[in-house]
This record gives C-alpha cells, sequence and structure tokens, in this order.
C-alpha cells in the first residue's frame, strides 16, 4: 500500500509495515483463540476477580482488560503493582484471584516472577504472549498466544492490537455478554480502516504537519477506550520523543488541564457510539474554547463537530473500539517520528525486550 | 519564614504558607486519627482487600495507600476506576472489598456516587477527607477527617501530606506492623525539613534555575515513594505548566526513557533506605550517562553522588518517607511557578473542586 500524502515516498519502515499487517494478526490470533474460551470458562468459576500484571504497551492492554471485564463479567478487575512480588517480595491474600500476566516476549524477568510468586500466594494464572514457549507461556493455568508473528520495530504495534483481541477473548471466557461474531468480523473492519485511513483525504498527514512544532500534548479518553489513549501517548513518547501524556477526561479536568495551550494540543479518543462520548464532546469543547487545539479520533460526527481536525474511527461498538481507534494513533506516530528525522524502528536508548529490577 | 534564595522576596502565597503550615497540619491530623485506628480495626475483619476511589492529588495519595497497605497487611490493594460506577453504571461483586474514598473537599460528585455505588456491590466504605461535614464525610462506616485547616492555593499540598498520613493510620488499623511511634515524630521531622530546605544552601535556587527552560521533565520513583513522584509531577503540571510525567522507574525504562535528553531531565526520588534506593542510583546514573540531567530528591549519599545535583529527603524510613520527599518538590514548584510567572494559587483552567462526569 502506498502513502502519497506527505508527497514523499515512504521508506517502508517495519513499523509501518507491521501497522499494515493488523488485519492478518488480528484474523490468526482471532482463529486461533476463540475456540479457546473454553478453557478460561474452565477456570473461571475459582476466579472472583482479575489482577493484571504487565509493563509498558501491555499495562496500556491491561487497561482495556480491567475495563471490559468490569463492565460486562460483574468481576473486579485491576491493575497489581509487580513491586509487591519482585521488590518487596511480600506475601498477599490471592485466594480467588485470577492472575493474569501480559508480556509480548514472554520473557519480561519481572512479569514471570510476579506470576509465580502470584500463584504462590493462590492465584490461578493466566499469560497472553507473542512468545510462544517463553518462560512465561511456560507457567500459566492457560497461556493465549497471540498470532502477530515477529515485531521488529521497537515501539509494539500489531502485538498491542492482538493483545486487546485476547483480552477480548479473556472476557467472553468469563462470561462476558458479548457478540463473539463481532470479534470475527474485527480483522475486516480493520482491513477497511487502513485503506481509509493511508488515504490523503483520511487527514492524517494535516495533523502531523501541526504536531511537527508542538512542545507535548495530551491525549484523553474515558472507560474502554482509555487503554488506547494510554498506547498512543506511549507510542508518541517512544519513536517521536515529544512529551505526550495519556490521561482519562476526568484526570485531564483534575488540574493537567493548566498544560493545555496554543503549543499542547489535545487529542481526544472516543468511541462512534457508548456512555463515555458525551464527555469526550465537552472536553473537546473546553479544549477548542481556551484556545488550544484538539484532534478528534473517532467520537463520530458529534466529536469532529467540535474539533480542531477529526480522524474518522472504525465502525465498530465501543467494546472493539479501541482495537480500531489506536490504528490511526499508529500510522500518525509513525508519519511524525519520520517527519521529525527519527527512525520509528529504533528509538534512542530503548530495546525490544525490557527488563526491570 | 522568610527565602532569599532566589535574591528576591517572596510575595507570600498561599501555596507556601501551606507548604510551610504541614508540620502543624500533620500534627492535628495524627493527634486527631491515631486514636481512632481501632475503628478501623474493628471493620478489618470483614475485608479481604482494599480498593480506592479518588482523583487527582487524592489518587496520587491513594497510591501510597496501595504500595502500604500490600507491603504491610498481606492485603491485596488497588485502585479502582470511578467511570465502571459513573459512567457504565456496571454492577459489580464488591463483597469482602473496603472501598476506601479520598477527596480534599468530600465534594466531588463523582467520588460521593462512587462510594454509593461501591457499598451498594457489598463493599465496606472508608472515606479520607479534609471536609468534615461533607457529603462524603456521611456515607462511610468509617470517616477519617484530616485536620489540614483551609486550603487556599488550587495546588493541594498540605491537604495531600495529611490525607497520606490518614492512610497511615488506615494501615495500622488494618494490622500494618509498624511503629506508630514513628508517625507521632513525623511532623517533627517534616519541621527540621523545612528549616533546612528553606535555606541557600540546600539547593532549591540552583535547581529551579536550571528547570527554568527545560521542555519537560520525568520525575520517577518505585514502590512506596512512586506517589510522592506521582504527586509532584503533578504539582508541576498544574502551577508551572510544565510537561512533568510522574513515572516507576521500571515503566520510565520499557519505552518513556526515550524522552529524556539535555532538554528533558529526570527527578529521581528515593528514601534514603529500603529496597527500592538501588533502583534509583541505577537509574540515575543511566540519565545523566545519556547527558540529561537527573536531580535526587532524598536517596541518600548513594544517589546524591550520581546525580547533577541532590536535594536531601527526611530523616524517615521508607514507609513515611514519601510524606517527607514531597516537601522538597512543593518549595520547588511554587518557586519554579513565580519564576516561569505563574500565580501558584490560582493556575489558569484550574478550580478548587473538580466535578467531573
Amino acid at each position: 500500500m502506498d502513502d502519497t500524502e506527505t508527497g514523499q515516498q515512504h521508506r517502508a519502515t517495519h513499523m509501518r509495515t507491521e501497522i499494515l499487517e493488523q488485519p492478518a494478526a488480528l484474523r490468526a490470533t482471532i482463529d486461533a483463540l476463540l475456540p479457546r474460551a473454553a478453557e478460561v470458562a474452565a477456570i473461571a468459576p475459582r476466579a472472583r476477580q482479575v489482577l493484571f500484571f504487565a509493563r509498558g504497551t501491555s499495562d496500556n492492554a491491561a487497561v482495556y482488560g480491567t475495563y471490559l471485564i468490569q463492565t460486562r463479567t460483574g468481576r473486579l478487575a485491576s491493575l497489581g503493582s509487580p513491586s509487591v512480588a519482585t521488590t518487596y517480595r511480600s506475601k498477599i491474600d490471592l485466594a480467588g484471584v485470577m492472575a493474569v500476566g501480559l508480556s509480548q516476549s514472554g520473557r519480561t524477568q519481572e512479569i514471570v516472577e510476579t506470576l509465580e510468586w502470584a500463584r504462590d500466594c493462590g492465584a490461578s494464572a493466566v499469560v497472553i504472549t507473542n512468545g510462544a514457549g517463553s518462560p512465561l507461556a511456560e507457567l500459566a493455568d492457560v497461556t493465549l498466544v497471540t498470532e502477530a508473528g515477529i515485531e521488529r520495530a521497537v515501539p509494539a504495534t500489531k502485538t498491542f492490537t492482538c493483545q486487546l483481541a485476547a483480552l477480548a477473548v479473556l472476557a467472553l471466557g468469563l462470561g462476558a455478554d458479548l457478540d463473539a461474531g463481532l470479534l470475527k468480523q474485527l480483522p475486516a473492519v480493520i482491513e477497511d480502516l487502513l485503506s481509509s485511513a493511508t488515504t490523503p483525504g483520511y487527514g492524517i498527514a494535516q495533523v502531523v504537519d501541526e504536531l511537527a512544532d508542538v512542545d507535548g500534548l495530551m491525549v484523553s479518553a474515558r472507560g474502554l477506550v482509555y487503554s488506547a489513549a494510554l498506547e498512543l501517548a506511549l507510542k508518541i513518547k517512544e519513536a517521536c520523543y515529544l512529551h505526550a501524556m495519556g490521561i482519562s477526561y476526568a484526570d485531564l479536568q483534575h488540574g493537567p488541564i493548566a498544560v493545555v495551550d496554543a503549543k499542547t494540543p489535545a487529542i481526544v479518543m472516543a468511541a462512534d457510539s457508548g456512555p463515555t462520548r458525551d464527555a469526550a464532546v465537552d472536553l473537546a469543547r473546553r479544549v477548542t474554547g481556551s484556545g488550544a487545539r484538539a484532534y478528534a479520533i473517532g467520537g463520530g460526527a458529534e466529536l469532529g463537530a467540535v474539533s480542531s481536525r477529526a480522524l474518522a474511527g472504525p465502525a465498530l461498538p465501543e467494546w472493539l473500539a479501541p482495537i480500531g481507534l489506536i490504528v490511526p494513533g499508529q500510522l500518525l506516530t509513525e508519519e511524525l517520528s519520520r517527519r521529525l528525522g527519527i527512525d520509528p524502528d529504533r528509538p534512542r536508548g530503548l530495546s525490544k525486550i525490557t527488563q526491570t529490577e
């Protein structure tokens, strides 16, 4: 797929190639994992609640998991703190807890140790990883291996969207009242979105032009879509070295709104429908009303109408929307990175598997 | 207390006055609340785990609560998502959960609604607020009212440290193996720290000089002290309009380290002792090794030795250290705000009680 939006030939970065591979990666992942929801269902009766352990992009995926599980399965779901296990070595009572570890490589030692600790504390363990045969994959009651294929660019793209698809399968296994048929149609919807988003009329080049000289930006969403905002902010930090803060509509208005100004726009992300869209519209109106720019990703005509520029989102219900809403953000990040003279495949200071102590 | 560090007379901002009031505010709070740990203990047997609900500064305080409770009481503790209650109106099983709502004013409608929802879902409810008689104060099984007095500056200072003290009382009520005597001595330690930190030799003016022209900064810590890093980053965003990101040592190295450069320093916060200090030293070394500046707050001589500049922390064990470590950060924020021509008492776009929908 050629992109002539910017009037310059794209060097085929790994990052761009991998963004475009997402329909195939999602199709392979959903085909492999959907039949395995029954394995999650088999251990679900023991799980009163779900506790996620992850870092970086995987942690952003986990945020999606917390909202999907809480809003659709009647279970509490939250993010755990790996340092309680690895740094403090505290013993806590995790009976009745399903601990879910996410790591693309399956080799982040901290998450491996934390899952082992969670099991010792009485939790059951589920792993979501793109690393078949990795240390993390070996230690769970149920391991959901995503089929994203090899990812060469340091900023994760297709592994992230495949993690979200795996989390949707996890939610189905936990009894979520969701239409699995819509999940099966997801790869085709992402394919349509990519076709549209890589044409000049879609508008990414204009947003990239305007972001090329900002001091930083806010990326805001709420609820299920919050995960996509956190992930877009992380991509922009990693690949563009810009101060990009992922923040909920609510938290943004509790202080950080002070940072938004003529040199600091906000990207506001929302599904085309659902209970958070009106708050997205209110936020974008507040941002533009203060003289700053608001860029919409998704949110339908209502959000577009009150934003400085709007990138159309996917034709997906709110519960699947984050998997589509991140895609224009990925394309935008890759293009902005190159515009700023950075190689998006190899940002400074980063490697593909990060070890922390 | 006069401050002649910067060679200019301080206008007595409310923010600075309130920073300096912290020893008295903490003394009143601890005197009032320590005897009430028994009321928490009375409902503790019903609480398998703790779930915090808060926004903004109160959310940063809650992070301290999650680490203190998990590392000292054997209970799981995590942050809840208010939107599950207020936006999605989902019913989830919270039997055996102690829901803790934090709000300085006690009037943030979202937190009031979320605590009511948590009770409906089967949780017991504890409230920590500075707002005696507020709607939030009225609805809990146990309400711990902090005695910070009236706070006029929009950026919260004394209400934050008093919230942390209240959380230490909560942990004691939940059976934490901690020395309450050290908590009683805390106000005197903060008094000593303030005396030292407001002298020219302490070094705040030099750090303010160097931060006056940065693009943004990272504020990093881990574990118990992570709450202080999140809070310092929020203060800097609110009162200085700078891109300041509070982030754990671990997450910083999973991507955002790419942002750190000659124009983007890191503030690294750590207790003088405890299991996270070595990681702080490693992080500061990595930052300065890459050509960026690292400013230490606390972390003892070890962290100071590898940092560009160092502000001495309080003489406190790790579990109380965050209450002291934020104090030099507050002073620094107030001074940097004025240096940048901002009124720290009234940042643009903010009011004292934020309502979100």
